[in-house]
């Protein structure tokens, strides 16, 4: 399997790029890298890694994408850049998926332009594991796309079922439409239409649809597959983090306020550094572009080495699970057309 | 000062609405309470509380409104219950104020009925203050408005400013518009229209426009006043409760998780409890329906006697500043017509 990696895409690029590389192949032995960068900048690192060699390849360009550069522009100036090279590597046929640590929206647009959508797909997402009570579940759409009608939103159910399946093993995951209000004449008109959709014909796709889900569900681990818009998205995940920042912010003072307190923390040190690792974003780094003709995966632009890995491991197990065939034939299911017409 | 209390409304009424008016009339002793609820199960509760003789008098009803009614059938069924008396009483100039610890929706819908909207104010919305890592800031709307236009965003603005100087004593609060890009170019129109205005006009205004921010800032405290439409708002309050519970059960399991993190926890207890007090969303009880003709609170469902002392003491210091008259003078300022059109 031959991954393209965006080897300038980050904020501590190219070394995270060639380090998380390296790193995803012990654990992946039949991978293999199309590295797309400065050769000056990356050959060094290159050599510095045994395992790598002989397994990277590299694809020299001397630009890249920054990452505050608008989409618009990195879409109308970006011919030639490491992400646009490495997206183009995936259309060939060269690379079999594609990840880059660079400028979110430009990944997006770039990928869209490049490599189009699936069959059945209007409009691709950008969906991410998160943690939970019960564990880990799913998110989709996560800013890609800021209005959303019923028929996206009941695509990125199916889209962000399979991805469950495929990264966490769960055969039939509960799909749920986030709204503020579990009854069922809450919310906007899509996503009471996309709920009938549903109910419709739910049971012939590989998913359980629970119904609407509100935010305080996202974390209570209520269903596998949280789906709604992506504006609302990109403001719970965001407001999680916030959150999550917040309290460590006001358990470091707690811990300080007192001497017994810094005691009692050191002695909870090592139970406590576990949960920080639960919590940490980068673990759960590797947001995927779904509903494209090929496999991207965004790594957080702050990743660093393994952080990057688990981005490369994503992108290697949605490969192996055939993600977007499976997309593709659930969303061709006949029953689909009739009830959700086309905007 | 006299408030109307709904002594029927909320998981533990009469109780603690009896309870929470007494510890309230302890801070302020110029208060007066009309409890509208059933005098039998009033009357002995009443009895009990020395400080409110002479000074809280019955308003009897046999009805009430359930916690999970639909808010269209309270509005259709909803005359001489509880609720809606202690709603009339503000309309008929009886009381200065109603706090209620019943079910929001019917509790909107009634008081939008009841008592108008005011001048200036196309539609009301429900406020809330939530810890940050600065301090506290309130957000707005938290679920009356599915869908907002340019003129609910701008007004929601200037009330949530209004409500943060009479609550937390900041003379020009900084507002922000909720988004998922700081960039001018990102979100919906109607975010960008509603940024303009307030470019255009804020500075006739006590307030300091800060344009758009994202999830993240929002418990960043990067604003005093977060707006935005009661979709995402609901969602991004509830993402909040639901991250904050997540981190406390990890913690909990982290520090029940060896022998050594149970002693840590031991130690640190006392520090750890101003933290949990300090995230208890019970200490931010009082949600404000604003833009309202009255003071309208809205205590937390499951409020305690504190808690609900906690709302009436909102309700005291907004009639003491005078917010809706303040609202109502900053709306009519002759530069808003002209350049946000009405829908």
């Amino acid at each position: 399997m031959l991954l393209a990696l965006d080897a300038m895409g980050g904020d501590h690029a190219p070394a995270s790029v060639i380090e998380g590389a390296s790193i995803a192949r012990e654990r992946h032995p039949d991978l293999k890298f199309l590295l797309v960068g400065n050769r000056e900048q990356v050959e060094p690192l290159l050599s510095s890694r045994k395992n790598l060699g002989g397994n990277a390849e590299i694809l020299h360009t001397e630009t890249f994408i920054a990452g505050d550069a608008k989409p618009s522009l990195a879409l109308r100036q970006g011919g030639g850049t490491s992400m646009r090279l490495a997206i183009e590597a995936v259309a060939s046929g060269r690379a079999e998926g594609v990840v880059s640590a660079g400028n979110t929206g430009a990944l997006m647009v770039l990928s869209k332009f490049v490599l189009r959508t699936l069959p059945g797909v209007d409009r691709p997402a950008i969906a991410s594991l998160y943690p939970t009570l019960r564990g880990e579940s799913a998110m989709l759409d996560m800013g890609a796309n800021v209005e959303c009608d019923a028929r996206n939103l009941f695509q990125f159910g199916v889209m962000g079922s399979a991805y469950v399946t495929a990264l966490l093993g769960i055969p039939r995951p509960r799909v749920g439409l986030l709204n503020i209000g579990s009854e069922d004449l809450k919310g906007h008109d899509a996503l009471r239409a996309a709920a009938a959709h549903f109910r419709e014909i739910g049971e012939a796709l590989p998913l359980e649809f629970h119904g609407f889900i509100e935010g305080n569900d996202i974390t209570g681990g209520t269903v596998d597959v949280v789906v709604t818009d992506g504006f609302s998205g990109n403001i719970a995940i965001k407001m999680g983090e916030g959150t999550i920042k917040m309290f460590s912010e006001y358990l470091k003072s707690a811990y300080r306020s007192s001497l017994l307190a810094k005691l009692g923390y050191l002695l909870s040190a090592p139970a406590l550094s576990t949960l920080k690792k639960k919590l940490d974003p980068r673990h759960y780094n590797g947001g995927v572009l779904l509903g494209l003709n090929g496999v991207v995966v965004k790594s957080h632009g702050g990743a660093d080495g393994l952080s990057f890995a688990n981005a490369v491991s994503v992108a290697y197990d949605l490969i192996g699970f055939k993600l977007n065939e499976k997309i593709s034939a659930e969303l061709k299911l006949p029953a689909l057309s009739p009830s959700i017409a086309s905007d």
